[in-house]
């Protein structure tokens, strides 16, 4: 029930494997970051997937659309966001997807009690995909207070959302998240002492542009070598539409990482 | 004088610009890792260049001979190695870059006093590029001891050999190094507070192999973000050849960042 929020549309994904009610222009859309954070999960994984800064739901109802025996825990601060996430499980078009996807309103950069009682039990997930709100402060050129929420990084947040995805992961779970390049430093050491193995992929626009995204997939505990893997490229050298690997990512027909 | 030391080779580089003097087999060979890394310099870099952990001294002689107006200080720890580096600029084939290239003995791990001791005084370069022994402990494979030497990494040596850099470097002077992929998270922590506009640049062998170098360029006191450039791509999807671009930049043809 959105009443009376803002205009909200209706839009597919996946070729119409799943819908989103989402803000019609104001708060934080959904698109293809969502889309390829969600491809890092690999094809065939089973089990429970936290979506860290839902949003809608897209990362996470992306996720358990091609990966038919996993199951996601949308997990959303802001009440109204949560609220276009229920309402995108509800759809009539996501009746396939509805039964293995909830709705948790909580904040994931709480720590110990506080996380717990907000429902975010210890050991409790196979793996957790976090899109944060990752434009910095200093970046900031709206006024739209939603969007202002979705976008705004707080310092420390991704010590503190790594934190938690540590400790809600069971023993050998995996993470996946997306952000800025010029997050790298402050994502690698908040991985120290909790994740390993870390996989990086860089997303650049164009084979001779600068990454505009990067995603590191991490396993908890491992003792492995980071990597760093070839990196995608979203759009042929001239033209807006995709290459052929990044629509077949965005639209749910490969993984990311190829696994 | 290398008596009664072991079998050297003379090898040319830049197709045949520049020739070195080295240990045949054993000790640390310079190869393509050295013409990457020299070739982060700018085209048409004026200035002086500190060449950090020289060996024979491939990466400083590579940016001068590609540089008309660079000069550079060639800066060895092991005595064996830095001899290597006076013969090679004692070479005939390399009279056009002897006036412009020196050797200094010295262990840029050191700080303080003992650092200035050792002839690095502080402000005194406007570049400074290294090549540090970057194969990890865990990963050594050979017996040869001056092998070991140059590619066994000490715990710190990021941290060390940065400080040293920011130590030396004149306002606004810049740095390059060229490392492993897994070596990312000391790398960015020890640029923190030192070095900013950090531009990172993949090294993949093939367009569908992970990365198996980084290079990183930065700024002293800058504050600008990172950013990651596109990949460097040596060779074809098959075959041994060099791509156009990695056989251009191997040669001096080139610089690794366009500029």
């Amino acid at each position: 029930m959105i009443e009376p929020g803002p205009p909200t549309s209706l839009d597919s994904f996946h070729r119409g494997k799943f819908w989103l009610v989402q803000p019609a222009d104001g708060g934080h859309r959904a698109g293809i970051d969502a889309m390829i954070l969600a491809a890092a999960v690999p094809d065939g994984f089973a089990g429970a997937v936290a979506d860290f800064g839902a949003g809608a739901g897209a990362a996470g109802l992306a996720v358990i659309a091609r990966c038919a025996s996993a199951n996601t825990v949308l997990i959303e601060k802001s009440p109204q966001m949560a609220d276009f996430a229920r309402e995108s499980i509800g759809l009539a078009q996501n009746t396939e997807l509805s039964r293995r996807a909830s709705v948790l309103e909580a904040d994931v950069s709480r720590s110990g009690d506080a996380r717990t009682r907000a429902g975010l039990a210890d050991r409790s997930f196979d793996f957790v995909i976090m899109n944060p709100p990752f434009n910095s402060e200093a970046d900031r050129a709206t006024p739209d207070a939603l969007k202002k929420e979705a976008h705004v990084m707080q310092a420390g947040l991704w010590d503190s959302w790594l934190r938690t995805a540590a400790a809600v992961l069971r023993p050998r779970g995996r993470m996946a998240l997306i952000a800025r390049p010029e997050s790298l430093p402050e994502i690698l050491t908040a991985l120290e002492g909790r994740f390993g193995g870390a996989e990086l992929m860089m997303i650049h626009p164009r084979q001779a542009g600068a990454a505009i995204r990067i995603v590191v997939r991490a396993a908890l505990g491992s003792r492995k070598r980071l990597t760093v893997l070839p990196p995608l490229v979203l759009h042929g050298p001239t033209g807006n539409g995709f290459t052929e690997r990044a629509d077949a990512i965005c639209n749910g027909l490969q993984s990311l990482y190829g696994d």
